[in-house]
């Protein structure tokens, strides 16, 4: 069923607002998962609304969000996310990282104490909309083993770089430490697909193609020892540092097992500290159109920038609407009713 | 043949001394140069000597090395690396940005115009030394294409992070953004050896196991996309945004064709803003017995830290002596002797 954008932000907004969410964080939640929709990561997306009402229920989330800033002081800021909205508290830590790097050169913060963040490319974007090279990176339910290990002990610990691309959309860099996220799994587990092998081992260390085995077992790290350190040093920074939880005491925010416990980090870098905003922007475009221009491999008729798969799935969405799979409709429309919704998904339903 | 590190070390001193480099630039470039051989990353080690030799013959590079500071406030600084070496410019910036931590919680230095810098993680232990967390980066000659493309564009792009880890050595990643490094190859084609499939590809666009057909074709991006993303984002900090040169602009260290126009970033983040560095001493320590501790996988007894096996490498070359290929000490004995210095690498041979 194809959704309008639209309707799917209104969709979120209402539903939170039944939970004492305010009208300015609840679409900031709505926009950070229909973004995620938007742009082919339906991981990110609404599906996340089902288990944000299941933790408020068992109280093991706390609405609205009451973020507590710890100290901020020079280039660095430290936040508690007060067990609230993931989006809020990172959002929240990339725009003051932001105002940082405009009176520093750069600016640090650092959350413990959160929640699932979605899409972290919106807060990457969110600093090079503004003029500045953003990195953001958080910690997560632990997937992956150690390299030489079997046991699950670091998430897939995402991290995502963006940068303003002159006269077209930022260039943006989003990925797992994994060879791919757990929610890929989770989804083929709920479309009743396999997966391919390299992807993940089951709980005896064997490969699997089986996503409930996968799930059960460990993700294999990208690259081997490298996507090991990567998700070590997330965890270090996001977690340790921060005071949030980390290793194998982060939860996992898609059953109400107790707080997540989820850090993040958020950089902002100031541009025209090193050159004109100006200057910037006319060597990312000839940039860009020399990667373009570069001689592709057999088969290939183009060459793509970071995030420009996304980005054109964006613009394409927007007017076809997004794709939303039959489970997460029900899931949606069970939860509109449990709310005392009346509104239903296929209302905002794209005609063709 | 097993040289001892301190021969080495006098060697590499003995030798920059007689192109006009002062003893204590000379001493930090050795220092780098025999940590690289210690830690067994001999690419980035004494190998390294003869090609600054032919720069500086062939008058493409300027020693001793003149750094120029371009803009030094608040949390960032700019530097230019005044076309010397890379070592030199990048202990600097990483200096900077660890004095800056610790002002402003965070610091950053981007360098220009400077030179291949050897071991990167010299750079992130140093901040981890001094109790920071340090990240760096940099930027080198073309050999990784655009995904989808099948024409050297990247470099390898490294990056390396580290932070200090109470009672043991410094937990460090020090990794290229593609499958492996270019020196990998380089030392295969030096001692005649093939190269494993998926390391890279032919000119053609075809995967090789041919380290010369190798060296004129592309390396395998890591993770495809996510290494390729990796290192567009690494060369737009460390190369365009310094004004330094970036993508196919950027000239191998390895034969004198003009300026390499590397790129470098070091940032430094004070672990005392977030919590006392005691603290974080004993949580890290925690930890990583913890890590230690964690199920094995199959056929494996130990799960190592992120630089333990480089440490303990290093530990064991420090009373072994570092093992240095055949053509490597034919180079450096041909170079010592070029240079009128009576002095060869089997003087400091360790007897066993």
């Amino acid at each position: 069923m194809n959704i309008t954008p639209d309707y799917l932000t209104k969709v979120s907004i209402e539903l939170l607002q039944t939970a004492g969410v305010g009208l300015k964080e609840a679409g900031l939640v709505a926009e950070t998962l229909v973004t995620a929709e938007l742009r082919g990561v339906p991981t990110h997306g609404i599906n996340l609304l089902p288990a944000v009402f299941d933790r408020i229920a068992a109280g093991q989330m706390e609405v609205p969000t009451k973020l507590k800033v710890i100290s901020d002081e020079q280039a660095a800021t430290h936040i508690d996310g007060g067990n609230g909205f993931g989006q809020t508290a990172a959002a929240e830590g990339m725009q003051r990282s932001i105002e940082k790097a405009r009176s520093f050169g750069i600016g640090f913060s650092l959350i413990r104490n959160t929640n699932n963040v979605g899409l972290l490319a919106y807060y990457s974007m969110m600093a090079a909309k503004a003029g500045t090279i953003g990195i953001c990176a958080c910690n997560g339910a632990a997937s992956m083993a150690p390299w030489g290990g079997a046991e699950p002990f670091f998430g897939t610990n995402p991290f995502s770089l963006a940068a303003p691309a002159g006269s077209g959309n930022p260039v943006v860099l989003d990925m797992s430490t994994t060879v791919v996220a757990r929610g890929k799994i989770r989804r083929a587990e709920r479309l009743k697909e396999q997966i391919p092998l390299g992807w993940a081992l089951d709980a005896g260390g064997a490969p699997t193609k089986d996503p409930i085995a996968a799930m059960q077992g460990t993700l294999m790290p990208l690259g081997e020892y490298k996507g090991y350190g990567m998700a070590f040093f997330i965890d270090l920074i996001c977690g340790l540092l921060s005071g949030s939880s980390y290793s194998r005491a982060v939860r996992t925010f898609h059953q109400p097992e107790g707080p997540t416990g989820v850090g993040v980090m958020t950089i902002a870098i100031d541009i025209s500290r090193f050159m004109p905003l100006g200057n910037f922007s006319k060597l990312i475009d000839e940039h860009i159109r020399t990667i373009r221009g570069s001689v592709k491999a057999k088969g290939q008729n183009r060459i793509y920038l970071p995030g420009e798969i996304e980005a054109e799935l964006e613009s394409l969405n927007i007017t076809r609407g997004v794709a939303v799979d039959a489970p997460v409709v029900k899931a949606i429309d069970d939860l509109l009713e449990k709310r005392g919704l009346s509104m239903r998904l296929k209302d905002g339903e794209v005609r063709v």
